[in-house]
């Protein structure tokens, strides 16, 4: 039996290292070195070639190497008796309560005014937007957003929340599925963090931008595929939106030539919101790995129906 | 009775215009357009011309118009009887709070890296210092440091605090004046919110940049004055320090010729950590104003011998 890591954008070296650290009796392989298709049980997969799964006739469970799992949802190769399982981890976690912080004082404090003008040698206050007179509102309070807008709470910031199934979290404004008019009317910073399924693709347009208070800003850390990126230039282009920071794209790396890059409202980060680190990582995979040979339930399932 | 404000800096009317807002029958105005020096009773000054105060023979109370109170503690016209009072604004706790904790997470997470990289349409991710292997630490524990040490702590950060007399602060290791060896071993990122005073300045030295942990950080909220310049610029070069990032300096605006601006391991902000809010602050003066009338004890009185 074995496990198969397979990826066509990662170097999964560490990641392969990270798991013969913990247990050098286990049969790790990075695809397509594979000794043989027949003993590969458990796969962990990290924007794959769609297709490959159908290859191997054991294959017991597949578990994302992050928290999303689009890549997997979308993979029709994938036979329906295999799990699918992602990875929940607090090290990712806490990057994303840290990054989300960081970048909604950076929008509403206006930093990257201030590193331009600093190029220039230019001493010049830049009117601030007052927190208090400001509302976040995380879309998405899975565990990524739930925690975020705890930590939000806790600097300060008024906050609202959009969910499928309504929560209840202290001390935020939570809203259900349906109350999404009066989410949108209730936020001025829109941050979204939610999985990308087939719902979601393409929410964060004119739309919604429209409906925010004003004034708004815009934070995608989830999926590019969230946003509709000539929706987003219009809305800055009228005013609609004070500032966008964005560190997911419909095409990663963003190509050179795409407006986005020259835009003063909007700042883009190369996807560094949440990095996985290979031995925080390699510890819950093996886990589920011992789990799935001694038939226990698993960790952080995917409900294939639900696509997250 | 009158109460005058002066500042060589900073436009005034909007102080002037709060505090008539809140009260029409007060007297005040705004140096040097004065109908009677017998009349001033209350002094409100920042950054102020030196030497006016022995013209006003009727002055009780001088009060900052922020937090630090250096520029009335060097200025030797101030008579003895007089008291001398800061400003102690939740509004302005609450902007330096922010303030920290952005740009201490700017920093450890390299994003004026990240927005050169986008003015070249550059998509490269820059190794990041994970925040669990850094320590933060707080220099000056009185209201502002105390307040950003628990607000680090609430990021999830390992923080330390230096104060003069030992403080206790939960989650917070503290350190006491004699203990500032101990207290920079023990420190990655150095955050200074000193009060300055003769002590003070020119603390932010090489001796200090040395003696901290590895990788080291330097944030200076507090005042130019504390810092040795050429040491920073000699500590970078060194890589004793990674990164700093410095909203104050000792001559603002920062000249346009000055090292500072051009280097990439600097962030400089335009001294805009905190800034006060005339309403906020026209409230906390009224309140102190009618205080001396009363007789009654003033607030955020400042000790002279301690200069804070």
């Amino acid at each position: 039996m074995s496990i198969l890591l397979i990826s066509k954008t990662k170097d999964l070296t560490p990641f392969r290292d990270a798991l013969l650290a913990l247990d050098n009796n286990l049969d790790v392989e990075i695809w397509p070195d594979i000794s043989s298709k027949e003993r590969v049980t458990y796969a962990v997969a990290w924007n794959q070639q769609n297709g490959l799964f159908s290859l191997f006739p054991n294959l017991n469970v597949i578990s994302s190497l992050g928290a999303g799992v689009d890549h997997l949802i979308q993979d029709n190769s994938i036979p329906e008796h295999v799990e699918i399982t992602r990875v929940v981890a607090p090290g990712l976690t806490e990057q994303m309560c840290d990054f989300v912080t960081m970048s909604v004082l950076n929008m509403i404090r206006d930093v990257k005014q201030y590193h331009l003008q600093q190029s220039q040698a230019r001493w010049n206050v830049v009117n601030r937007t007052p927190k208090n007179s400001l509302k976040a509102g995380v879309m998405g309070l899975g565990e990524l957003g739930e925690r975020t807008a705890i930590r939000l709470v806790s600097n300060g910031f008024r906050v609202s929340g959009w969910s499928r199934t309504k929560k209840s979290i202290d001390g935020v404004t939570t809203y259900s599925e349906e109350e999404l008019d009066r989410f949108l009317a209730d936020t001025n910073i829109l941050i979204c963090l939610l999985p990308l399924t087939s719902e979601t693709t393409d929410i964060l347009s004119l739309k919604v931008f429209k409906q925010l208070k004003k004034p708004a800003f815009l934070l995608n850390a989830a999926r590019g595929e969230h946003l509709v990126e000539e929706d987003l230039l219009y809305a800055l282009d009228m005013n609609l939106l004070e500032h966008a920071a964005l560190d997911v794209f419909k095409n990663e790396p963003l190509p050179d030539s795409h407006p986005f890059w020259s835009r003063e409202k909007i700042t883009i980060t190369p996807h560094i919101a949440s990095v996985t680190d290979p031995h925080e990582i390699a510890n819950l995979i093996l886990d589920n790995y011992k789990r799935m040979l001694s038939r226990q339930e698993l960790n952080n399932r995917v409900d294939r129906q639900k696509e997250y």
